[in-house]
């Protein structure tokens, strides 16, 4: 299993701007709230991993995308999401948000394994256990 | 002490909608961003409020606005805010959102003192000292 | 017909504040999107109105919202909008934001039928035709 | 002159998340905002471009970012913008988001230069005089 459609969004009046088109900042959004859809997919949620590993959400250090075509109100969006590459304590996912099977954009977003040590956010390798499970879903 | 001018802002192409005027959920984001500025500026800054009084800041119970002219980009608002009323556990704030001295939207947020209690935000009265020095401002 | 569930929203990360529940803006977002689904769902789309009457959508003249219950993230939100109010130019619509069938919010938007006469906009008298449609989904 | 202070934002509590640190998107909005500002400090403002040349704004084919350090409430940011790259038919904006004169975010903005043929966004040529405008400011 490696390509997951982690979510999907009808673009909103209020997510465009007065060219009638979606202001991009938004896009970034919809990744975001795929991946926190992403983890939930894969059995991983976010708020569990918090829970047993002690670290403080998957901060980020990296984002970008690719933006191939306008989109408008009432257009439905979905969004396919992978994880691309695992390093020691940092994890990369690709987003990809299709219109009617169409590529309108692609992004990325990476983020550490990070802990709260006396009030600093401080990379932390990912433990094995976790190391194993992102492992399976990996597609480079 | 009645009226204080909270907030200023200029407004941008990511606040503005198709008809390029400010999509209206903005001027409440802003009448928040001004209320936050309201008690730093009555030296009251909610998160010492927070501290001492162990109140979880001060939720919305209920929030109007009335909308004058459009607004577009590039426009410089300042807000201008009261406090019009106090209750046993409630305070109002009556925010006036201006663009060149010319009223263009008015507002207001009716907030609680509240702690969180077991889990729950449940409403508490206000104490005398921190109403002695609200009614000060109070600005009917 | 008089209630309509216009809109299901799942609260996201990025709809939360540091709380961690909804930023209060973003339930007007949803009651704004809620309203063009509304007008859609009675077979009136906003689209269609401007190209028929040439009006600029349907401004705001007030909006108003009470908070009843806190939001947080992965809830699932459901809106059901109503007519409740039709003068010779304005239309009232009020939304119940529901979560489990219990409501958490809920708010109105009074709109104007409005023309741009020479850049600015003017109220207008709702035509007797739109002024029937609208009167069958009258809820009050 | 190449660096320009083109924005400065003071980070608010709705732009901030559950962990009470900015919600990454909003990086992205402030870079936005620095652009047009940008265009208005070397005297290139966009609205006064698309009159003179016909274009539908600067269309983004690519954004990224890279993120330092958490911004938090009330923190004071500054931007600053430089053109660092030009080709036919495309500039490249580079931002470096600073709190107390320390980097915390850095980014980028690629944007074409584009006109509405027939309903479709087509990237044209920068004209020879607005790429002469452009060059004084490049800073690589």
């Amino acid at each position: 299993m490696s390509i997951i459609q982690s979510y999907k969004v009808t673009v909103q009046w209020g997510d465009c701007d007065p060219y009638g088109i979606v202001f991009y900042p938004n896009f970034y959004k919809w990744m975001d709230s795929a991946q926190w859809s992403y983890f939930n997919k894969i059995k991983q949620p976010i708020t569990k991993l918090e829970k047993i590993y002690g670290i403080v959400g998957l901060p980020l250090v990296h984002t970008e995308a690719n933006y191939i075509s306008a989109c408008y109100r009432e257009d439905i969006l979905k969004i396919e999401t992978r994880l691309i590459k695992i390093t020691k304590s940092t994890i990369k996912l690709a987003h990809v948000i299709k219109r009617k099977n169409i590529e309108v954009c692609s992004g990325s977003e990476t983020r550490i394994w990070a802990k709260n040590i006396d009030g600093n956010i401080v990379s932390s390798p990912i433990p094995n256990e976790v190391r194993k499970v992102f492992n399976i879903h990996l597609s480079e």
